[in-house]
């Protein structure tokens, strides 16, 4: 059995819990919270809430701690910090610090002989990977990744900011013709405008100035003023009804050429439509957990990414199995 | 670079070479053919045409071996020998001995401190891996492979060999609406002929018995007689201006649910649309053929499939940038 501490129990913290149960091969010891344990309910049956305080009394209780913190300010602290005590996988998604915070979890899991996999999930994640196997098969050609239709909690959290608005969700969407002009092979250069749209649901305070609150979302510079937006104004109540989930999903692409002449086109299209996004992207983490697990105990460290792990790793299958039943 | 040898020039061994190209870190020192070296014209300046008797000459001029022999008879034997002597990669797509090869295979590799991939290609290869990281992801779900629109080989010459028949192609072809099904979310158990549908152009004899080969081709068991196959009989002019092609391509999709009361629908899809098969099942081989050379270069040995491979390996850029630029 594989010995799984989470660290962090908001949305993801709670997917990797109801991931383990589906895992036979693991077993939840604990989930860690900087909260008020006794203010923290869990749904596994007989297992502990605990302060992160506790957690350096746990490294020979736990084979691999999953950290569910937030990019910007949680993860480039505790993936360095715990990755000295214990195997971590997280889902750092800041891509542009990526190299940073490899090198900074790479030296601590290195000191500590550990085995940290760093920006796991679908994006970063699945959708790198099938980036990166898309470039290797097909080396003169071009990538696109879309996303959506998702429910962005970045740009819905723009929303709230602004004045007289009570609540609101944002969708991310595709520009449906945009994706099929890639998959005729038109290898067009697509502008941010043309890639996606996004649709905003609007509750607004009582008496707010509607008009005034649809010009300054659809202005608003980086989140919305490069994008086709609508707008809707909703009540709480539908919001809660008809918007309440947290799906996602997307596209990743890559459209090239092969033959002597560059005659034949080809086209890879990878593609996920996802009820739940902190639950999916959670069910990746707990795959690359069972890798950690066991690249670690073959005595591997360091900070790996997908990039690194053979996928066998992530099977609890043997290798005659996967090779029999999957190859 | 890696010095590259193909054996074998047919369909898949010109797809080498035309890929190799498009890999500057690659190139090709000789075609080996088992037929009369002179009667074999490549289209790469400057690099011979040998006999197979030369290969055990050639051990140190080699790096990679790529195996271009077919998986009935040529693979079986040739993997095990050729691993011998050198790193070698085939496309042995027989899924019910792949286990067998394997045993052979890993065991000449070894012993020859040689790395032999086997089983590259899109299926099995690509497609085997989307079915491995989908059942890691969502393990509880369920697989569906879907191949087409392309043609097979295997039908086309079974057509053939009717009587009455001068000339024929067969497209296997997804059934669109099962599909659709899958992509709803909808985990249908379908039949054979709920997945595929068998369209061959058949060049008939002049005054052949039409309706005769109409009936032989849709009730030969096996190959037709499980599926809805349209016949439509066209002359020679048409087939070779119309069917010359190789396209292929296929879907392989995972459906599964996340979530404590596994409330959560997501669907994974991986799809392929391909002008010409043995150029891209060529291109997938030829980034095999890099992971190959640097596995071995680090002291690897044996025989591994697609699912042992990192990632990184395939392609000719560092960690440090493959993370800066695809994570």
């Amino acid at each position: 059995m594989i010995r799984v501490g989470i660290l962090g129990y908001g949305n993801l913290g709670k997917g990797i819990e109801s991931a383990i149960t589906q895992n036979p091969d693991m077993e939840l010891v604990a989930v860690f919270t900087r909260r008020n344990p006794e203010s923290v309910v869990i749904r596994t049956e007989g297992v502990s809430v605990l302060h992160t305080d506790k957690l350096t009394e746990m490294t020979d209780k736990i084979d691999v701690l999953v950290l569910c913190g937030g990019s910007a300010t949680d993860l480039p602290e505790q993936t360095p910090k715990y990755a000295k005590l214990f195997n971590v996988v997280d889902s750092f998604d800041t891509h542009a610090r990526i190299p940073e915070h490899f090198a900074k979890v790479d030296e601590a899991a290195k000191e500590a002989g550990k085995i940290a996999i760093i920006s796991v999930g679908w994006d970063p994640g699945m959708f790198s990977l099938n980036r990166l196997y898309g470039n290797v098969i097909l080396p003169e050609g071009k990538d696109y990744t879309f996303w959506g239709k998702g429910v962005s909690q970045g740009h819905s959290d723009a929303i709230r900011r602004v004045e007289g608005v009570k609540n609101g969700k944002q969708y991310t969407i595709p520009v449906e013709s945009a994706l099929d002009a890639v998959r005729r092979g038109e290898n067009p250069e697509l502008t941010t405008r043309q890639k996606h749209i996004r649709e905003c649901f609007v509750v607004a305070e009582e008496g707010a100035d509607l008009e005034r609150i649809e010009a300054e979302i659809k202005n608003m510079p980086n989140y919305f003023a490069d994008y086709d937006t609508t707008v809707h104004f909703i009540t709480e109540e539908e919001l809660e009804k008809e918007h309440s989930g947290i799906p996602h999903g997307g596209f990743v692409l890559r459209s090239g050429v092969t033959g002597m002449n560059r005659e034949h086109k080809h086209l890879i299209e990878y593609s996920l439509k996802l009820d739940s996004n902190p639950e999916f992207t959670a069910s990746v983490i707990t795959a690359y957990v069972r890798a950690a697990y066991r690249m670690n105990g073959e005595g591997m460290t360091g900070c790996k990414t997908v990039f690194d792990i053979p996928p066998a790793y992530l099977s609890a299958k043997s290798g005659e199995e996967l090779r029999k039943c999957l190859l």
